[in-house]
């Protein structure tokens, strides 16, 4: 699982960084999926290296311009660069409306199926190899976060062992791939766990924004390999956060905290700190790892592949 | 009058061309128009020498997306970067629907007025200095092109001359520069118009997109300095713009030819032209040059200061 950020702004665009859009490509598949589509996301698409043809499943946390003002124009060039594929949507109660009407004004026809769910909360997708969740955060509208668990799989099956072992080629050996236990035609009794590596533990992704310090951020955060919460505001910006319902760096570090996960990648950042304030984002940085040390940065067009939990890979520090 | 190009792409962005977005800077104001606004102008602009507080009026064209898919987005950062100046809208019927369902939707609240106009054709706006026409083209949607012209102006005032000439200072310098004939307090007669220069011509620019060769883009053309055609496709491909209600590049030359402008501008190009196609844009600038010589292809970010009629800039061929 790959994520690449196209947009780490809030609100508006600046010149190097543009409103929210996240992508998560998936390894073992030609697709990805995509959370929030602030406008130009399809030009952010564009400049990366994603291909805009895997695109499946994009989620939506809510109805502010800023995350849903690219939905539009990404569905229809997805039709115009010929996807035939169906593209599976999710968001709040609203979404399905607002997109109607604007195909309805703009008289656009896409020529694939797109299908819209508008979100309740709960298990809202669920594959073989992956499972969504959505629940509530806190913010000036009906707001989801998201989390994405890839399913645990079994070890990998070492089928140079089992010829050793004189078991003989064929369904013999899905039997121990799925760890099974058999008495082969010799009389001997063997255990598929002794033929395969150990399982591969899923990883899990949680996507937190637009939210204040909120419980159901933390509920879905539990234990997650990566975090990507919002950090609108510095700390030292606390009471726009709160006026706002939005989150400082220091919210962001607490929710990581509380939910145990690996890493926390913060992303949405106001413009306000740009070069001139006394505030920089290098002090949002600092705020968030004074709380939680693994706290990284999120830039348009960092691409971080989530590393798998028995990797050494995983206890490093990262920076975008 | 200055133009810049922030969208020359039709349809759907490319790397190097946006959707449709054209600027107007006006020479005496801090302020700029725009016509159309496909996703990402407000990130074209971002880009450009443009400064976003200085809009004060778009043009619709008609109502697809690659037309107006920006607009919501481009209102909503006016409004968080501060505006409080009106901006007015005009456009086809069904525009004003459109942006109210998407404020309704997006629970956008604009910090400043913003009033839309649903064009029935002809004069649609005037003011001591400028005029913007109207008139109808032919798409598949409704679709109007628009003419602004810039009034002539009285041409500059020699008080030098008026002095050296006996007239005393004061209230009789105002009625020379209108122009009016006076009686000196000497017995003498006086014209303003000795006094002063020829008055200039005001620019007159055409933007016609998206239609295919029609009067109505002729007539709002006529005798313009300079026009903005689209030419999606090339002559080659006249099926295609036949189908679609689109321009040839033939097309957009025998627009300029029998309005007798000044200089054509294509713009709206086809993203199909792009490397390996075996017509490539250089293709389509031959076939309307063969057509009308003073034929130029638009690209974004190309400003092109549109010269005064007794200027000898006028004359010179010009490329972005």
């Amino acid at each position: 699982m790959q994520i690449t950020f196209l947009g780490t702004s809030s609100g508006v665009p600046t010149r190097s960084r543009n409103v929210s859009g996240v992508a998560v490509r998936l390894p073992q598949r030609a697709e990805f999926w995509l959370f929030d589509c602030g406008e130009g996301t399809q030009h952010q698409i564009l400049r990366s290296d994603l291909k805009i043809s895997q695109l499946s499943r994009i989620f939506i946390t809510h109805m502010h311009g800023d995350h849903i003002f690219g939905l539009m124009g990404l569905l229809a060039s997805c039709g115009l660069a010929g996807n035939t594929e169906r593209i599976d949507i999710y968001g709040p109660p609203g979404l399905n409306e607002y997109l109607q009407a604007c195909r309805r004004y703009s008289q656009t026809h896409f020529s694939y199926p797109v299908a819209v769910h508008e979100n309740r909360g709960g298990l809202i997708y669920e594959d073989e190899e992956y499972r969504v969740h959505c629940g509530l955060l806190e913010h000036r509208v009906t707001a989801f976060g998201y989390r994405i668990e890839e399913k645990d799989r079994p070890g990998r099956f070492d089928a140079q062992k089992a010829k050793a072992f004189g078991i003989p080629f064929g369904p013999l050996y899905g039997k121990l791939k799925r760890g099974e236990t058999l008495t082969l035609p010799d009389g001997r009794r063997v255990r598929g766990a002794d033929f395969c590596a150990e399982p591969e533990v899923g990883r899990k992704i949680a996507y937190c924004t637009d939210t204040i310090f909120c419980e159901g951020a933390v509920e879905l955060a539990r234990d997650a390999d990566v975090l990507i919460h919002e950090a609108t505001f510095s700390h030292r910006d606390a009471q726009l956060a709160i006026d706002r319902l939005h989150s400082t760096s220091t919210m962001a570090a607490q929710v990581a905290l509380a939910a145990g996960v690996k890493q926390l990648v913060m992303t949405h950042f106001s413009p306000r700190y740009a070069p001139g304030n006394a505030i920089q984002l290098d002090d949002l940085e600092a705020e968030a790892r004074a709380i939680f040390p693994k706290t990284a940065m999120a830039r348009d067009f960092w691409s971080y592949e989530v590393p798998r939990r028995r990797s050494s890979a995983s206890e490093t520090a990262i920076a975008p």
